[in-house]
């Protein structure tokens, strides 16, 4: 049987569950807001962001004389909790609530106020000698507080997930790079066969594509190090300590290793997350160039006998329940897949973030939400890809040495020596005849043998 | 202390630990992708469909002598026990695999395949007497069974959780606007005041979107009642019975009571999924409505004193955590952040919809999993607007009739009196000298005071 | 030198080109909204919808006794100089105007009004005697008559341009896909060699995608059937006769030919425009399947040495300014851009439909102009696709029986007579030893050289 | 009667009007491909980047010995001419073409070459002195020419258009902000009454958006810098001197004052145009910024008597042609459409930029179109809006002054006094009652009226 104590707020008195920290105004949210609760309770981020928040705040909050140094230090004893995780059975919020995720802060400033409570021995929901409200959430409005843990739980993401697991896909694929610097294949525009590249050069492609995208995260992300924190409900600071807003991102940044700092202008902070639009937008710039990747990936390694096969994948799992001996491309398509999430999340991202009104964007919940799910889906497919696909892609030499000699786009080569129309000459005679190059250009009197086996020559035209 | 056993497949034999129906194809999944599992496991829905699948498919195959009876007694029997939900346990992988769903249909395939072992009373991982390929997928491929569970699972998603949900908020507005046929508010187009309507005739107006949205999901959703079933591997059908795809289709629909057929052109079937993509269109259209909705019941409740202020809507929560006494139209809130989320979703759904490759398209499991999001979100957000907000709107009189009382453009009934121009100039001089109409009117003298009294009157102008 | 006249409206008196036929507010519209002015003018569909419209209008409000027989005869031969295109260059302003379209029905007024006048012999800015607002504008408003001309035009421009084009592209392939149907080939599933499929089922799997797509393009298009007018400024109707809506749509129904109706809820007509929303989506997913055909038939003519080469297509213009004899897919490369340009548009319509408030969506020009200028591009890159590929796309026959010879996953067929686990072990000793798929299965001895003749045919796996 | 010439290619020979410049392949391209002819034909960004593009390319050559300084010095002539605009009316061809844009490039070759023949006294069409391929393409590629076009041509846009036009609206709106700093007004938040903030802190926050924006903008713009020019057609500089892409973009560089660069990475710069995905993506949101604060203008203008009325905007047309006397926020309408048409630009970029495959993405046209569209868009839409609202945007001191003076929500001052939970009581009793609040706090006993008085003054509240 339930226990359950009696928990109260501005409109009224409820009963909430003996053995959970919450208050009145999470039970209510609860109730409310039973949408999506199957996978759209919050997770760790979010919870550690809140109680980084928290923590901070009221460490600030006691040094400006804000708070009793003994409130703040419980304060501080509870949010330490929530930071490490212990508390996450606290936190039964979805993202669809309020759009100024007003609950999920609630939810923090009730949980912190009553286990602090408890650390002090005293009862919980009496909100002595710590009030959610007056404690807790002193200084601060959920308007300006939510968005600030949005910037931290995605800055925090960004950092100790997403730019690790990339950052080794990217690894090793430039280690592959290195690996084939040297290896000539044919090279590949509009689908057709085109002029020699080097095996390396192409998946150098690819790390180019990945530095570009994961630079660009990080600049979007620095965006992020701006917080709403001192703003309170409408930008102005109203009830806050005038130096709150700085001294508590000063403490976020003691407490997490970034250069956080209260926004300039707080107007903006509240009413707009344009650097989490920002964010999203280079996370789909990441997610398309792994799009890229993942599709040269699947179709270098199409075949086994009738695509182009000049890479092997590894073989992680029988291909197909029906045409024994079949091996898929997966990783590619979880990839591939990924992406196509991201894009979507993105949409949501951008279309949320330019529905603000006046003094606030009522779409929080959702933007950080979706973010947070590009980063670790981002994050999980890479590693994936990482270890189960690409450190095992080895060149098919058989197949690319083959490929290659038949190529009729080495007579580029032939280009500044005869010039183009000649060289186009030789292309089709040869295409149409069925036969070599060097057969056609000799034939046609182009060129000599010698020229032919000196103008003519792959790894050259690679210019690696 | 786990206990494992032996299970195998065409790559191999590996431990599964023994309490887990699962074979080797789905332990392989769970380690070669590891992408975003917190979130991402399937629920419900796509087992329940995958067990109907199964299920179908064992009876279609005895009956036409496929399969032995008692093979496909077990299959049932086993099948029963994962559309109950059962075994839900025993179904761990998540979205992000293989993109034809072979994962998922193997896990099925497999926890079948042990489970009727069991029941049969022999040794599980042993194949005898139901081999997971031979047995449970017989006549079958990944490619035509994961794309007729993803059809099966949107189908009586929509029917069961749709449908009702979103029925029952357009009957609390439908009950609303009859309410409310007769009252006579101000009308407003580009947000500024114009003739009359009634709140009946305001509020009937998302119903009237309601409708036509719900009549174009329903209209999608027929376009799902087509099943890849019978295709096999490439869409040919090869190993499967002729008469299977029809047949599997017909128990299918015995099974729901849906009219599911065996799709025409399975080429199609397996390498596009259009009538999901539809499907996701016409969500977002009904998301597009319900924004409308949301916002319009926001503003119209906006306030309390310094905006629009016409209706007014339950307080669920309090509404800031730094203003007291603020209450917010969260339900509105939570209802606009979903509608930018199934945009999002719906945004996935077509790009991934149109990546497909010759015969196959291989994004199956994230369409799937988006449309169904979204039908999670809509159906939980109408049942919780309706629950917590629509039931309770209520109109402020005295705001309305305030409104109504000092509004210029009552002014238009007198343009086919009097004419546009003059009509006009009654209005600005109303406007600019903070008078009523009719005393602008009058002092005009382009009309009389009974000509006013008989031509302006609002309740006649909504011809309601 | 150019001559002006002078023209008013409710703002005062400016100077118009004695040449042009609009008045001061379009002359208004010009100087307000010079954004976009290169391309986004309004092309023949809205002008001519625009004519249908007030010739409709005054033939109704003649027929209902609201204007004089023969000022609607003015109105009328006006109206059908716009429906024919003779007054386009009086046509000046931009989609980014008013969001109602307030200035383009007041540019169909005055022209009408000044064009009508000058047949009647007046005086051109004298209103007299037919007035812009009072007579040619009867019984209407912006807000119900620009989506009236909305739907008009979007449902003459599929029917005149769309379904023909995309007719014509679908009819080619089905008679290439006759043609083929017992041409045996490689199926691709994953990217990878699968089981037979018949050319003429690879290219109906297109043409099934394509019916598809055009029957909800035209599902969609019925919904366009129902129109805004007789809604006037806010949905009530005030200021039009009752009768008026219902008239006049059957005005348009017989100038057209198609089956207008006046909406039944005409609130939601103005503040919503989800039939339209609706149309875009399903033209996204007629685009998706475009791309999807246009993909295919790239990758299968990939080569012309080291890609699939299956297919042959038409060379329209050399390939490449440096690599000489390349001759590249660029019709599909059209084809696919145009894809993308079609879901961009889809976004816009999707997000502006969403941003309706109280009585009227203010994003209706923005709206429609993406809508007819996606089924512009359809309709033209298939009439192009058509013309300079399609038709001639040929079978490289040499190449697909090459590539079936060698293709492992006939092994299927050996499925159901040995065996998921043997096949497989076939497959993979013949893939592993680069061997032919008879010999390793002699090898094995698991089936005679007499069983597999008969079990391995082709032919017999496309069940064709 | 037309008089024609022929010209030829590698495909053979055909007519073309003897007053055009382009040659063979501008021919073919017109008859293959006729999609949106009319709005879809490249304007002068992209014909004035071409002309850049092959002016510095023909310097670059000739410094590096690789082509004869007499027929550089033709090149460059007739490129300045392309430069200038004088030859726009000989590129004809449109966006949807080849996806690499070889058509267009191809265009810039024959009209430069035919028009440095002309200069020369040679005949047209002989492709002597001036050869289209050896001489003007000499060491490019479309495949790098292109790219570097669109690079070129948005680096213009930008700097030319863009920065300025948005600036100009920026300072317009800092203007306001600061004029009225010290003017308070209720503030909002979820639509709600909430605490005070100043009219310039308002207008303020939509300028940090902006100022936030822009400098994204700039940050993405700066990626642009990187050229594909030197990577010819598969990245590796295949027949281009080593020096020439450094070089060539060293005069790019001198012609239009930017330091443009030769890519490092040339593959990714073909395969990838992720620099531009990413501009595209800040364009969006300054889009979602810009609509943000149109948004805000419009309901801030809302009434006129029935809405929320606090500030006034120019009246610019007669705002509805059915009800006299409205006035319109169309210039806010016109911006928030061009808002949702960036957002589906966007889309279609973003979505463009993941389709590449091995060296060449082949969506190049319809990227850059969006992109240059786009830039078009938001910058007419500034200026427009600047000048036509922004400008004369107004307080209505007598709305701003009456709603402060009812609002409920100055009870926050007193949280830090008496908590909040007594705070709240006060709020609620007067809005209970329709008391103001000072009546109902000094009713509840919890302040004095000096309290009141000192405690509760807007403008401190407002931090300004």
């Amino acid at each position: 049987m339930t226990n359950f104590r009696k928990e109260s707020d501005t409109m009224g008195t409820l009963d909430v569950a003996a053995d959970r920290y919450w208050g009145a105004q999470t039970e209510r949210s609860i109730h409310n807001f039973p949408i999506g609760r199957d996978t759209f309770v919050w997770g760790r981020p979010i919870i550690r962001a809140l109680g980084i928040l928290k923590k901070g705040a009221a460490q600030a909050n006691a040094d400006l004389g804000e708070l009793p140094r003994d409130v703040a230090d419980l304060i501080v004893q509870a949010a330490d909790e929530v930071i490490a995780g212990k508390l996450d059975d606290h936190f039964p919020l979805v993202v669809f609530q309020t759009g100024s995720g007003t609950q999920s802060n609630m939810n923090a400033n009730e949980v912190i106020s009553n286990r602090a409570i408890e650390i002090a021995g005293g009862e919980m929901g009496s909100k002595k000698p710590v009030h959610p409200n007056d404690h807790v959430n002193r200084g601060q409005s959920s308007n300006d507080t939510f968005p600030t843990a949005m910037h931290i739980a995605v800055v925090l993401e960004l950092s100790e997930r997403l730019y690790g697991s990339v950052g080794k896909l990217r690894d090793t694929l430039d280690a592959k790079a290195r690996e084939h610097a040297g290896l000539v294949k044919v090279g590949r525009t509009h689908l057709q066969d085109a002029t020699p590249i080097t095996l390396g050069q192409e998946i150098g492609g690819w790390v180019a594509q990945l530095d570009y995208a994961l630079a660009e995260v990080r600049h979007a992300g620095e965006g992020l190090l701006d917080l709403a924190i001192g703003g309170t409900a409408v930008g102005t600071g109203l009830n806050a300590h005038p130096q709150f807003g700085d001294l508590a991102a000063q403490k976020y940044s003691e407490e997490t290793g970034f250069k956080f700092r209260s926004a300039e202008n707080k107007f903006a902070a509240l009413s707009a997350h344009d650097a989490l639009v920002q964010t999203s937008a280079a996370l789909r710039t990441l997610a398309g160039a792994l799009m890229k990747m993942a599709n040269d990936v699947r179709w270098l390694a199409s075949g086994p006998r009738n695509g182009i096969g000049e890479i092997i994948i590894p073989e992680n799992e029988p291909g197909s329940s029906i045409m024994p001996g079949k091996v898929n491309p997966t990783q590619s398509e979880a990839m591939t897949m990924v992406a196509t999430r991201v894009f979507g999340n993105d949409a949501t991202v951008a279309f949320a973030g330019s529905q603000g009104n006046f003094q606030l964007n009522v779409f929080k919940p959702v933007m950080v939400h979706a973010v947070l799910e590009s980063i670790r889906l981002i994050s999980d497919a890479c590693l994936a890809f990482n270890d189960n696909c690409a450190v095992g892609i080895e060149p098919n030499l058989e197949r690319i040495e083959h490929n290659l000699s038949i190529n009729l786009m080495q007579v580029t080569a032939l280009n500044k020596h005869i010039g183009y129309d000649k060289a186009a000459a030789i292309a089709k005679k040869a295409h149409k005849e069925g036969s070599s190059l060097k057969d056609a250009a000799l034939s046609l009197g182009y060129v000599t043998e010698e020229q032919f086996a000196e103008w003519v020559v792959p790894l050259d035209m690679t210019h690696s």
